[in-house]
């Protein structure tokens, strides 16, 4: 498989410049549906590749097996196919070997999330996507530029824990026209940090988060991304590097989604219609007139 | 509640020169279970603080709720107490409105994973540990601090994907003796890298995986530091920094854990014992001398 990166045209905007489109080459994300013996048991979004190592690792890392013989065979689910007939190879089904006991899914074990995980309890591929009850793509926000640049040094200075500790996350959420810092959440988890953005809001009555910018402190995943859309938030901006998926979806629910916002730069992965920049209007104008 | 860091005794080694004891200040992760109308849906890693905004973003993100008055009451159970007897403040109920429908998790969500995720699947405090056939505790590893200080180069060197991308995460194992790298795996999940590096030693019969330092080039979580006991590695390296509970846990098991590991030194959070400083030692033969 050579699925390990994906291309994608974005656009790459500096203040004081005008914004240039290119090919960009992000980190391949996919759900990879774990089955063992023919029974769902875990979906994780991962980078294609290697994938019987990662369901052989994660069943020791689960205590189901610990010896190479205990993991009898693997393949991909010939049924598991997109919208062509082509096989996603997103689909593993693991036979343990007999005498060795499965897992049961059953026991204490639903539900499930961690300190960054968005996306938890589905046990199967169809179960990843949430439906939302507002629409992203209908947002008139439009953020400046020279605003949104401004973003990451406000979430540092707001972050109390990060300096001491050197290992947290954090999100927080802005007004996209005027730039107010409307509140600030850490955790050891992004995932965590976001669902408490959202949860400040639910409480301060503010869902949906229309006119609204998430930014976050770490890289954009597909489920920042789905948690961003589940509360109404139109655009969602990352101090590092979005995943391929992250980007596609964005792109899919009419989300804007801006990557290495660092400097006076960044990356715009989806809709890059809400981004201006004074500018690069100006050196428009210059060239107009 | 002031638990949002956590204090700890570490020992900071740069090579060349003697180690220094000192006290460190780490981000917290404790786990939080999450319960609605009394049932348990699921247990995240957090780090303490604004929990019910936690709770409560959760449930937006899971499409459970999308108003303030949907999410009625949450309080934290008075019968979830550590040793002593005193609350953990770890165990939240959430009481949805009247007509609101609470979740369903016996419904195609079970043991679920994600692309960080490591205690997949444990809806409830008791089921996130783990225990292991491999006891790491009596490896009799010591490792050179002069040979741990060229891992994250050799880590950045063999990365196929990372300089293209700059959203992925890497985590490969050496010999602890030899500094040989055996093998490298990538992913956006830094729990998938390393779930891929425990399935590859699975696949090649190397478990336990005694003698080896796992080295990952992101923070290191209570989930990574579980699943490197798990394979009965003795030695977890970070380039960030480590979670509270990671430290603790590392302690516990007998693990050595070392985070910041980066240039010519680093801070060793766990397991001591086991790094060697041949310079150290030299100044302190001078000094006897």
């Amino acid at each position: 498989m050579s699925r390990i990166t994906v291309r994608r045209k974005v656009v790459r905007l500096t203040v004081g410049q005008n914004p240039t489109t290119r090919e960009d080459v992000l980190a391949a994300e996919e759900p990879l549906e774990i089955r063992v013996n023919g029974r769902s048991l875990a979906v994780t979004m991962r980078t294609p590749g290697n994938d019987y190592d990662l369901a052989a690792g994660f069943l020791v890392s689960e205590g189901v097996i610990t010896r190479g013989e205990h993991f009898f065979t693997a393949r991909y689910c010939a049924g598991a196919t997109d919208d062509e007939g082509e096989n996603t190879y997103n689909v593993l089904d693991v036979s343990l070997a007999p005498g060795v006991r499965p897992p049961d899914p059953s026991l204490e074990r639903s539900f499930l999330t961690t300190s960054s995980c968005g996306l938890c309890g589905k046990a199967s591929i169809d179960a990843v996507r949430t439906k939302s009850s507002f629409p992203v793509a209908e947002d008139p926000l439009r953020v400046s530029a020279e605003l949104l640049i401004t973003f990451p040094d406000a979430l540092r200075e707001a972050q109390a824990v990060f300096e001491k500790t050197g290992g947290i996350h954090a999100a927080a959420l802005f007004d996209g026209a005027t730039g107010r810092m409307l509140v600030l959440r850490e955790d050891v988890g992004r995932h965590n940090a976001v669902d408490k953005v959202i949860g400040w809001a639910l409480k301060e009555n503010l869902l949906p988060l229309s006119g609204t910018v998430l930014m976050v402190s770490s890289r954009a995943s597909f489920e920042l991304a789905q948690k961003a859309m589940m509360a109404g938030i139109p655009v969602l901006a990352a101090v590092s590097a979005p995943s391929s998926l992250a980007a596609e979806f964005a792109a899919e629910v009419g989300m804007t989604l801006v990557g290495f916002l660092r400097g006076d730069s960044m990356v715009i992965y989806a809709g890059a219609e809400r981004i201006d920049s004074e500018s690069a209007a100006r050196s428009r104008a210059v060239i107009a007139g």
